[in-house]
């Protein structure tokens, strides 16, 4: 693919994005896309197989810019951790505000949309939030380690409560429109982690 | 309203809830209702003045049947508190298990969708919401007085994090499609009430 091929295709990722994190998949027609990109309706299927397909690429953009952003916080040693899951919160929280909490979670929103989308979408949704948790996981079992939390905690289990959660207060925050719900929620959760 | 505009008006509520519950706002078209409820669509306004007035009605009427629904469980004196909330969880379980897990919380599904929804809804979803975490509050505060929960429990602050956290469950039962997320959800929000 030439360069500017390339650039384009990246931008039409991007304005998607940002469509679907604001709006979801069915109210994002790909018409609004295009016409933002500046890309003529009958060279979609140049840079894309199939709506569908450009839907996949998205998602699976921002599932890996978020591994990256989650990383970035739990496994950086400098902090024990739990305060490096407070961390990705505040890191999170800051976001939401940038975008005056109008832009959710991409694979929270699809997964509230999930009936009505391709259903190849609905594994490869449950297989980002997997991968998800099995980073808070690995940060809970250190915290373990650390006797930060009881030897008795399911690691797991608490690491699928966090994503479960995690992704309710988002949504709350989207409606609320203030950080209020993210904050409650982590208070919550750390309170209620075993000791 | 002669007796057969009721039904039609009840009939057409009802059957916006089924497709709002599985779908959310944008993707049903009020046309796919009317036609299930077969009344030509020249005739709605007779029953709606708009379609968000439509959409307030059905949200309404979900808001008290679900406040019914939860009053069923939570102040059934029959059982203590915590017990309540656990029942209350099993019947949506199976409620969720009876259309395969299609149907989610009309309210957290519009939550969702907020951004492109009238900007009326906002408030009566966030409404809805702090009226269902009242309910919960009460029984947490009936567990604190029975001792089954510590004295230093903050109530309203558990209330909006099991609600904010149920709805986060609610939508991942909907994607992994079974009951999973909502038990793993009770168990850690039981296991981590402080005692």
């Amino acid at each position: 693919m030439a360069r500017e091929n390339q650039d384009t295709r990246a931008e039409l990722i991007r304005s998607g994005l940002e469509l679907l994190t604001e709006q979801g998949f069915f109210a994002s027609g790909i018409d609004k896309i295009l016409k933002k990109v500046g890309v003529p309706k009958g060279s979609f299927y140049h840079y894309f197989a199939s709506k569908e397909a450009f839907g996949r690429a998205v998602i699976e953009n921002y599932a890996s810019y978020f591994a990256n952003k989650l990383d970035s916080h739990l496994l950086n040693t400098n902090f024990d951790p739990i305060q490096r899951i407070c961390h990705f919160v505040e890191d999170a929280k800051s976001g939401m505000r940038k975008h005056q909490f109008k832009r959710g979670c991409l694979v929270g929103n699809l997964g509230q949309e999930v009936d009505v989308l391709p259903e190849s979408y609905r594994q490869l949704l449950l297989d980002i939030f997997i991968d998800w948790q099995g980073r808070i996981e690995a940060c809970l079992l250190e915290a373990q380690q650390q006797n930060l939390i009881a030897k008795k905690a399911n690691c797991q289990r608490l690491a699928e409560f966090f994503w479960v959660g995690w992704e309710g207060a988002v949504s709350r925050a989207r409606l609320s429109q203030d950080a209020r719900p993210l904050d409650n929620f982590l208070l919550q959760f750390i309170d209620g982690l075993p000791r």
